[in-house]
């Protein structure tokens, strides 16, 4: 093992047998993130309660600079996984005493920082909110020492009742599908990644794949390798392999192909944010999905934690896509893959109309119609 | 410039200015193929009527091990170029004197083998038995001499044929797509590669591009990346670049995203095999953008030359589809893409039912809906 500091963050690269290494031998908790480069494969961040947000890398090879590049926050991939890393990192700055007597003012513009890296996902805004008024109250009779305490507490049960919530979303969802069906076993398909590497842990759409899994009803589940980051042939198809859930890898293009000749039961995708009328942003290649699954009757779900939802937003015109740069497309760690001067389009999301979500909207809360959505979390989620 | 052996076929690696080089002095009859794997990048193939069927790499390395990949005819994509490839080599044999005494025999199971190599594609077995049936007739009154010599005759009018056939689908294309349409210039999507390296030259669906912007009315052409081969990042894109064609490259996924934000104004593709209800085979995903261009009631069209039509199968459900190896998706040069153990389903081609070619089948005979196809060709085609 071999490691080396970057900013606050230190970086351990592991041959991935060692995930619960703790440099101090204080109680770690464990989630996950995924660096979003080809070659430099998985990513594992753990919080050490004593001390610092230690980033741990299986790769192939031992060359030093496969660690991961910077903006440290576009590594962390899943709209989930972003929001709990990100304050996470905060937490890990807590503990080290960052903000002296203005804790707030520095969570504050901490979270300002981490609220900007990626707009399209909504969760990291949500819990930035939800933490300043956190902070805020407790500031009014805390000192700074209790203050920081305090926080990190929170972002620490934040990070259980993510957990929590996505087992719910899995059995929510499972039950909702096998509902439906008079067979014995479902097939699935399902589109980027949205399991334990995007999630603090277990997934949403993938939560859904394993809980049915774990029923003994799942047949098999067919996973895109969801071009041009390939998170689905990476990281779902790893995940498949790695707890031993019946998986085949398709290329994007032969979806509707595998929905007529494989006898799909349901689609099930995440989400990045789903607004007050159901319409869902999701990665790129989501919206066709839903167009053919419309075409073939399968039933379209969107698997999310209410903290991905934001009524704020009327519909899915509302909603900011990220455009991404040209070299995810024409190359693959660094090497060309396409005729050199051509023009590219790479926008990181799309967004699914509602009418197209014809299974519903699995959250921690239950399953719901997208013209039910508005009404069931009404009052129960922190405004944005 | 260095060259090697490989079989019947003279092996000629160019740095790319070396075009129109002939080892002989003798008249060269230049057409393309290209090889299917990533880094060799293109083909080129050379017909010397002296000799020998030269094949032109252009390569960025200097490595001999750089040449194709046996068996010779999976190097060589798009259905009517395999046609024309096939019989080429053939001609070449037989200009070095293959078949002695018995010609027609040589000829018959030479046929045989190319016809077996590629099954989607239909164009190759047209031409084997058109071929072989003008042979057994000239064979009544000449000699193994003069044989030979009208049979190579036969394949290189066949070439000519192919690139008219070529420009007249480009303009039949253009000027229906063109007719429905009152603005100034249109936006096209297409898929995979269908130009002059997929075919005798100038292409099919890419020949309806070419002939568009030659009008100065085509405002810009999306090309999918076409996973897994990446036809479309490697050829069409190359080809577009090369022409000052206005083109965009998109993955897969993007495709119903472009038709909802690019004002897509007619999806064009080409076609393995059309059969007599209109049902297309064609690259896997060709199916999934018909669906999404219905959706977006956008018109779909297949163009494809009649020699691609197959009167003898009444629907797709009849066509065989290629099954590839899984490798394809798994890895790119030889450096793996996936997590290691995941199954891999890979099927070539797709077919698309006929109710989704919306816009028409555009042949060189002019452009029909699929329920007129039959009724135009028959007669006009020679039975399979």
């Amino acid at each position: 093992m071999c490691h080396k500091q970057r900013g606050d963050v230190m970086l351990i690269k592991s041959n991935g047998s060692e995930r619960n290494v703790s440099s101090n031998g204080d109680e770690i908790i464990l989630i996950k993130a995924v660096v979003t480069t080809f070659g430099s494969v998985f990513t594992h961040f753990q919080l050490c309660a004593g001390k610092t947000l230690i980033v741990l890398f299986k790769t192939d090879g031992d060359d030093d600079d496969d660690y991961c590049p910077l903006p440290f926050l576009l590594q962390v991939r899943g709209a989930p996984a972003i929001a709990i890393v990100g304050c996470l990192s905060l937490a890990v700055e807590l503990r080290a005493g960052a903000g002296g007597d203005d804790p707030v003012t520095f969570i504050r513009e901490s979270l300002c920082h981490l609220t900007s890296a990626r707009p399209t996902a909504v969760n990291m805004g949500r819990a930035a909110r939800e933490l300043m008024e956190f902070a805020e109250n407790e500031s009014m009779e805390k000192n700074s020492e209790q203050l920081r305490e305090s926080v990190i507490a929170w972002i620490e049960d934040m990070l259980e009742r993510d957990v929590n919530d996505n087992r719910k979303i899995g059995n929510y969802g499972a039950q909702h599908i096998l509902s439906g069906v008079p067979r014995d076993s479902v097939t699935i398909l399902t589109h980027c990644n949205t399991g334990s590497l995007a999630t603090a842990g277990y997934g949403t759409a993938l939560g859904v794949v394993r809980s049915l899994h774990a029923l003994g009803r799942l047949k098999r589940v067919y996973c895109t390798e969801t071009r041009p980051y390939n998170q689905g042939s990476r990281l779902t198809a790893y995940e498949a392999v790695a707890e031993g859930i019946p998986a085949t890898l398709i290329t994007d293009s032969m979806a509707a192909l595998t929905m007529r000749e494989m006898d799909i039961t349901a689609v099930v995708v995440g989400a990045d944010r789903v607004v007050a009328n159901g319409d869902t942003a999701n990665k790129v290649g989501t919206y066709q999905l839903a167009i053919a699954a419309k075409h073939h009757g399968i039933p379209f779900y969107v698997a999310a934690p209410s903290t991905s939802c934001d009524l704020s937003l009327e519909s899915g015109r509302d909603i900011i896509i990220e455009v991404r740069p040209p070299e995810e497309l024409t190359s693959i760690n660094g090497v060309p893959i396409a005729a050199p001067g051509i023009e590219v389009w790479n926008p990181a999301f799309d967004v699914t109309p509602h009418q197209l979500i014809t299974g519903g909207i699995i959250t921690e809360l239950g399953v719901f119609l997208p013209s039910e959505l508005q009404a069931a979390l009404t009052g129960r989620l922190t405004a944005l």
